[in-house]
């Protein structure tokens, strides 16, 4: 941490904030600038709260140095994670689609959607079975029935499945039917369940919350492995912004970021974040180019009937053209020289 | 609902439309205008998904007309809810201050705050016990050893308590200690959550999500109200924008846009919007002002020793002014002729 | 600025930076932390671009220290500025209300409002002369017709009248009729305008961008500034985030930050901000209770005949309620004992 | 537009709405709900203001139906534009790299950097002379002297230029350099620029605001084009968002959206959106195969020596790599099997 002192500070209110500095256990550096003086504060463990120096006499500012991550840092851990999910990779030049429905509807909904997806060459499913919805008139999922259903898919198609959790009271069943646990973005800050997440064997997919910052997020990703879960894949799903045209804002900058911070493996939901199928398509292509290691959309073969997010769900056909346009850019990236790392 | 076609759709399309409507069960009511066709959706009970029409031959657009509130809705229940905590009103003409350390640390700590915001005038005593925390590093709250120091504070002080619960696990405990259970920014959507405090007797403090919607905050109080719990107050704290001198940006016209919409009592909390002192006093004012039922604000005797948030805490004796300040803007409100409503 | 080192950075690494610095003619002082080294960039004068270093072998990141502000800051100049405009004082303990409609119409209308709000106590006249319209289809103003309305209205009622300006084109119309010249939101990046109005020998308010910082909107000043005119009074007119039940999102925060940072005025335009006339009263009691310097609101007889933005114009004598309200705060704000000022 | 009653509206509120439609000269048409009335306003042309409507008592709301884009607009000119800038087409299957550096310094520096990008493959040169600076203390370009050197690159290397105009006084002066003249992202809104700039016979770059919806920004084109100029193209360079790790967000899914509602090509402009190197090739990789019509990158040869923006510019061997990734997607997606349009 900086502190910053105002310009017309004396020499006593500087050695206020340095005796109140060492009071604390730390050491204090004073810097004599052109018009002011700062003083450094070392040898701290983790993270400082400004609160302690922010407004003692002379005091201008208190600037945070460092961020206080350890499991996720790519600092301490300098090598790309690779996470298995059943008999898939993701990570580091391993790249994923998982597709499948919005929500768990209907055996036969499942069964559809699945045979679609495996023959356009999705590697993972997706499917709601207990569902966030925004009005508790909506309809809330099929609960372990849905996830019996989820299983039935991975035996007969092969996919590993991966399935969201809403809290604690369903996490152990979620957790027996799921090959991967998915964390929504509205529970990103739900440290319970993180803390839950953390000790489960079953790999977890964190979602993006809809206006975490990426430190935030790392920071979520922080409480799972700190309770001893390594396995966490990150999936940008957009953020909220002013703008109207689609549902969230999908945060791009976000993944290559991720990857200079952290060694996990990250992913983008173009689907949730467009809220509109026409934009889906480009999207995916987007996320694909940017570098993410995988992608998740929403398919339905009957989206008009769709009993959430029908909106925004490709038909079998369009997810078919999908793939081939997102595994062939994929295959073009693998080919590329790189240039990324200037230093 | 709304469906507005393409300037160059076509009769076939409309019929396919109208067709498309009926068979979901809903009336349709083609509307000619100057240069399109729109099609007004009828009879339907609640929301619906725009995904049924979105894409079909010849639309342009779907546009929601009413929104889904039920039980929070003014057009409901017109006269505005009064909220009891104990010997504390909360809504119409009833106004509170509730004011407390962000976290208990321990009992001399809560006494000592409490005893100062009792004689300045707080009607309702603040303090958290369970603390969500961005990192698993950071003080996590005293849990029980903290409800039971609130209890006491109650006893002593005559003050009824409110305190945020985190997880189902701690329900039932936060239930039996605290007057007021608090549903906190992050839990805003956390459904399970939600449904349990409308099972509960006790009356809910409902912050808004950071990133929220009124229609979204006021579907999480529906959620409550729909588990049979009518006692809802809810809480602006701040929504997340681009600025960056304050932590959050207090949104003030979500005040009236609330009470327009709907009956229940809503507060704001200055403290964690701001995140600065020196900010607290002033938006407190303004919360005053702008007509919320309530303001809550945390004091703390020794900020620079507090376990969290103590850059935002405020001293005792700006307590003090604060109390004098809100206590005075209410008063001429009250006395002042009003013009707001307009029909 | 400081410069952080990444965790494994070398001696060389270290040296390198230092290096750099020196050969652009700063001074480096290096700061051993506990896990880190980080560089203090020592006499630079104004603000360095964080390019020159941010690429360098074993950077993490760099971090600007001070702000380059000068003839704006508090820190150059701790008074509060007072700005007159004709016989009217602005800032410090002299508070403002402006009101007007939109744009001038007619002399009928304007005369007829301006007296309305003349009776009511308004210390100002505003109105529009030349719009600035989204579309280019909508009504643009009266251009010079309107100023000479404006004029009158001066004559007539003596309230200085404030109007934008909004190219080069009309700067010098606008001038000579206006008693303070109005730079619009969309133009506080307009730097041509902004160094014209530098050279103006009339006040100027400069409405903050609608996505801009505060550090922004105090460099937008300083251009004026700069120029040669000190007479500048800056207002808060809300800013675009996620929200949808108000055009904007009034920025409550930003009049106390500025207050701190600046000595020159700042008051709250509530109309723009809301965009709905239900919300503009209590927004204007909460622009007076956190301490602005003034409040700018619009008010138009008959509003559902306005050619612009009727929907968010006050009736005259809703108007009248709102000067009473904001008065009485002002009122009670003064004689109320200041806590705000901790060290 | 729609104008939806009160549940409790009764049937003299209607009748009144009704009579004050149309007092206006439309048609009023109302459609009964389930619970409520609503009213459809018909044969208006362009849009009406719903101050006219919005406080008649018994309306609750009232809700815009279409748009008033016309020449810009799809629904007007189905096909899309191609735009010519030189020897070089954008727009349709033509697609463009525009590449420079951020202010034009030197000749030297100019030519060096344009010998680069042009063997890399460039198909126009960029770079500001006049430079739209936050700080009036700031580097503000060479200015026409920058011109005569951009028309100096022009000569020796065959690429058309296009540069910033930032005011009419320098209007007539970059006319008459330039190939495709620039209005800036502070610009979007500056609408004396934009008429003067519909008078041009040169094509226009117009960036979007940086808080613009992508309306405003279509309109702010509509301007343009209503003057007589129908040469635009349009510039995606981020919005303005809550997050720090890049100076703004692009917003990709506004790419298929302008192409949805407009015929003009819409290209992307990612080293402003991120403000760091090391994201600029993944998101430009990103911006081709979203589906844009070009890309305009900063590249300079000494990036530490830069005056403005170097920390964001690529050297010439990283825009190399990025000329052959772009290039590459843009031939896969040619080639690729197309199911966007689902109607």
């Amino acid at each position: 941490m900086l502190i910053v002192m105002r310009k017309d500070a004396d020499d006593n209110q500087v050695a206020g904030v340095i005796r109140a500095v060492e009071a604390k256990g730390f050491k204090a550096r004073p810097i004599p600038g052109g018009e002011r003086v700062s003083i450094a504060v070392l040898f701290n463990k983790g993270a400082i709260d400004p609160a302690f120096f922010h407004e003692l006499p002379g005091v201008k500012d208190t600037i945070p140095v460092t961020r206080p991550f350890k499991l996720v840092s790519r600092e301490t851990r300098p090598n790309a994670t690779v996470i298995r999910v059943g008999n898939v990779r993701i990570g580091d030049g391993h790249r994923v689609i998982m597709a499948g429905p919005c929500a768990i509807e209907s055996e036969t909904q499942a069964m559809t959607i699945a045979e679609h997806v495996k023959r356009s060459g999705a590697d993972m499913f997706r499917g709601g079975a207990f569902k966030p919805r925004t009005s508790p008139y909506a309809f809330q999922g099929l609960g372990e029935e849905g996830l019996k259903i989820l299983a039935k898919v991975r035996e007969t198609y092969g996919m590993p499945v991966v399935t969201e959790v809403m809290d604690m009271a369903h996490f152990d069943t979620v957790e027996d039917y799921a090959d991967m646990i998915q964390i929504g973005t509205r529970n990103m800050q739900n440290f319970s369940l993180l803390r839950r997440a953390g000790e489960s064997k079953k790999p977890v997919l964190l979602k993006r919350g809809m206006s975490a910052t990426v430190d935030e997020w790392l920071m979520a990703a922080e409480y799972i492995m700190a309770e001893g879960n390594p396995e966490v894949v990150l999936c940008e799903r957009g953020v909220r912004t002013f703008v109207r045209h689609s549902r969230n804002t999908l945060d791009f900058s976000a993944v290559p970021v991720v990857q200079r911070e952290s060694h996990l493996p990250v992913i983008v939901d173009p689907s949730h974040a467009a809220g509109f199928r026409d934009q889906v398509i480009p999207l995916s292509r987007a996320s694909a180019a940017v570098g993410a290691h995988g992608i998740m959309v929403e398919v339905h073969h009957e989206p008009e009937n769709a009993q959430s997010d029908g909106v925004q769900s490709l038909l079998p056909e369009q997810f078919d053209v999908l793939c081939r346009q997102v595994r062939a850019i994929w295959g073009l990236i693998s080919d590329m020289p790189q240039a990324e790392t200037s230093s």
